[in-house]
């Protein structure tokens, strides 16, 4: 392909996108497709000889979008949101364009340089500690694909730090690790992936610790499974605190976790990948006051703040054990720059080696929007999340759920008088595949177990989860989908 | 930003890659930044209100360029190539536009289903044996981001299907993982990662195997000590053969391990991430005519079939055992297809649970060359390394080091006589690091060890690779670079 047919080809593309996102509100949100749909539509085979563009353009809406949940629809309220933006398309673009290989500072500095340097502002807007930034002595922050991948890097670093401090020729311990039963499954992922889990239920190293009424981590409980492990002749070395759990965006207090694990020596690692984005705002930063105590702190970007995915970044306190775990050196990939130790190989940082230049869409985004507007954009989406709790309070056939937090709201319709539970999430998953089978309005659920302290729920629930965070969504698309709501219950 | 700023910017990013893409050839290809002088010209913090376009376009020139080592050159021959093609561009930024999550079926049924058919028409073109694709009883295709990770997820494949084998109950077992000494450093990042090393050096779990004359893996030494750790207890579980080394292109002889890898119930992963693109040209499938007998295989279209980094594809013929390594559900991942089991849930293949779109960025670099067109393209870089192996030869300064096996070319100054290997060595460095000092091309080094099988070599030697397969390298760049390395040999 020539540079003037991709020009060419390159304009109709940017078109295509900008024509996508406004028209994507009006799309069925979920898609309708069956199993094997899609794939029926395609040629069995490879094309031997060309396929021409005039195809290729005809499939994206014969084959691609009947195919596709519109994640960027302003009724998008399922799962959190993977925000794109329109500066993030354009650093993604400009990344791919110029196709460099960020594993090492030395193939590409400015790769490495500027991602660092990007989060240093973004660690900053948040107000994390200056001991996590590139500019405190053992700190820095790094691009990761996923929240998965940061808490598995976590982990790898809290484990060659445990093992690190232990006397040569000691025998292997029984390592332990700790996280609330709300924590992503991610964490269970990263236990079987490090070899602490044969699979999603074995707890020989896993500690899911109980939570309290509005789904928090109960500190008292993590502090008494760590002692237990300890008198048992155990080796308790990471644990894993959430600002923001995926079902309810319920928050751990940071604080008295980090005393128990600063107390034991565990590496505290908090995964706030949703709600994050939040703290750019001095008003929502409360959750993360405490994060000094911690020795890593991740948020995504591509959730909530206009980055299209992947982005997450990942600060760390403790850089030496996080490269002690993943570093390994090869005479290929020698090189002067990192033999002297003035700058950062990202490559050590992270699962893969080879890295994309995905600062380029960060730095993009921050420029555009600057941090008056990404402030401006969060909050915009909080009230809009204020305005629809209120919405389903002033109704008295629903209830919510759970205290929100922050932009997410979990409710559902209450138990009618002498109604079984099953019946309760029966209607309310009734429900959900209506407002979904709409195409105006996609929400996902969860399932909560029942709370032991006080309250009404003594069984698990069924509950709705509308998450307000994707990028064109404006108080009207959250009217609207409450309106639907409100109707398909009648 | 409004669609029209979009449009307007956008076709000013693609002009740009564009314009990129003409000059990139004349661009010094080793960036000459010093550490730091990026990061010196920005700002150290984010800005507080929005950045014009004008600047951020300027500090495209301004900050980035000086800073990058162009990939994209082609003058570039060092490492591996990164292959981006302006296709590949395209379809990477219609699946940012899109900005659809991949996580599972039911979250976007064409971004999987699209996956698994691209996948299954690439088996088609390395002729991989049918049970590896989708249409098998238990096999598929799926992209990963990097070779590192489709290591990693086979080597937590293989160790559930180990450890699911044993009796209830028994105690758990000592595992250990076979590798040549020529394997890629991810295989014992892998390890790392997993908690069978603790370190690179660690040996507890990772056997390396050593190499034949041609840095090929030894199936007799594999095959000894598979047996010597059976005879102590331990459990074999997991094999790696490289099709491909990363130092010298060195080809594991799949049929024999295999062999090995069987008898003894080992997985067999087979990593061929820079060579497996060779495969689809009938004429140098050769090197994986075995790959029947192996759970797993792997190569990178990222790296050399014009498909913009990260695109790594996996096949394996037990999708079973990698699903059951990885799988999590909880509630809000839970969904009817997923449930059904007639969908595929790409999560429980790789480590994130996020994905993107990359399949689109594949499809069209298939559809946009077709076979023949990738063929021709493979071919033609073949044919270079053909030309330039000749020319090192018949310059009696110069020997060619290894067998060229595909479009890699292991060379070095002949060592002159009585001359004592270090100076060989200091002279061979010192030629590579004028040759990049010239911008006119860059290569990168390996350090080979002795060969123990007669020989000359009987110490490491500093060798220079001139790794052919950027997108725009054409015989010329190649013939030129010859020149430019025989001028600064004077």
């Amino acid at each position: 392909m020539s540079p003037d047919e991709f020009r060419r080809l390159g304009h109709r593309a940017i078109d295509w996108i900008a024509d996508y996102w406004e028209r994507v509100g009006d799309l069925p949100v979920l898609s309708g497709a069956r199993p094997g749909e899609t794939a029926a539509k395609l040629p069995s085979s490879a094309p031997e000889t060309p396929d021409a563009w005039d195809d290729i353009w005809a499939d994206l809406d014969r084959v691609v979008l009947p195919g596709l949940t519109h994640w960027q629809s302003p009724r998008f309220f399922g799962f959190f949101p993977a925000n794109g933006s329109f500066p993030a398309i354009l650093g993604d673009l400009l990344s791919t364009g110029l196709g460099v290989q960020g594993m090492l500072w030395a193939t590409s500095p400015a790769c490495t340089e500027i991602e660092t340097r990007v989060l240093d502002w973004l660690g900053g807007l948040l107000g994390l500690p200056p001991d996590f930034l590139s500019t405190g002595p053992h700190g820095g922050g790094v691009i990761q694909g996923t929240a998965s991948e940061a808490t598995l890097v976590a982990l790898c670093a809290a484990r060659h730090r445990a093992l690190r401090a232990r006397p040569p020729g000691s025998p292997p311990p029984h390592l332990t690790m700790y996280a609330s039963t709300q924590a992503h499954s991610s964490v269970v992922k990263a236990a079987m992936i490090a070899g602490l889990a044969h699979g999603p239920e074995d707890r020989a190293h896993l500690r899911l610790i109980g939570t309290d009424d509005r789904y928090a981590m109960r500190p008292d409980l993590l502090e008494a499974a760590v002692r237990e492990d300890l008198a048992a002749g155990r080796t308790p070395f990471f644990g894993v605190a959430t600002v923001g759990t995926t079902s309810t965006t319920a928050i751990d207090p940071l604080g008295p976790i980090a005393r128990v694990c600063r107390e034991h020596g565990l590496w505290l690692h908090v995964d706030a990948a949703f709600s994050g984005a939040a703290c750019i705002c001095p008003e929502f930063r409360g959750p993360i006051e405490d994060v000094g105590g911690a020795d890593s702190f991740c948020f995504n970007p591509h959730k909530w703040l206009l980055t299209s995915f992947d982005c997450d970044c990942l600060w760390t306190r403790d850089r030496d054990s996080l490269v002690g775990a993943l570093s390994v050196t090869p005479e290929y990939l020698r090189n002067a720059a990192s033999a002297s130790g003035e700058v950062i190989d990202y490559r050590d940082w992270q699962v893969p080696l080879g890295r994309r230049f995905r600062a380029l869409k960060l730095w993009l985004v921050l420029r555009h929007y600057g941090a008056e507007g990404l402030r401006a954009y969060i909050r915009g989406h909080v009230r809009s999340a204020e305005v629809f709790e209120a919405l389903v309070r002033a109704d008295s056939r629903f209830e919510v759920v759970t205290p929100r937090t922050s932009s997410l709201v979990c409710f559902r319709l209450r138990p009618q008088d002498g109604e079984a539970p099953a019946e309760t999430d029966a209607r309310n998953r009734r429900l959900l595949e209506a407002i979904n089978a709409s195409g105006r309005a996609y929400l996902t659920h969860t399932v909560l177990p029942p709370v032991a302290t006080g309250g009404p729920a003594s069984a698990p629930r069924y509950v709705l989860r509308m998450a307000i965070g994707a990028t064109l969504t404006e108080e009207r698309h959250v009217r609207e989908a409450w309106e639907l709501i409100r109707d398909l219950a009648s």
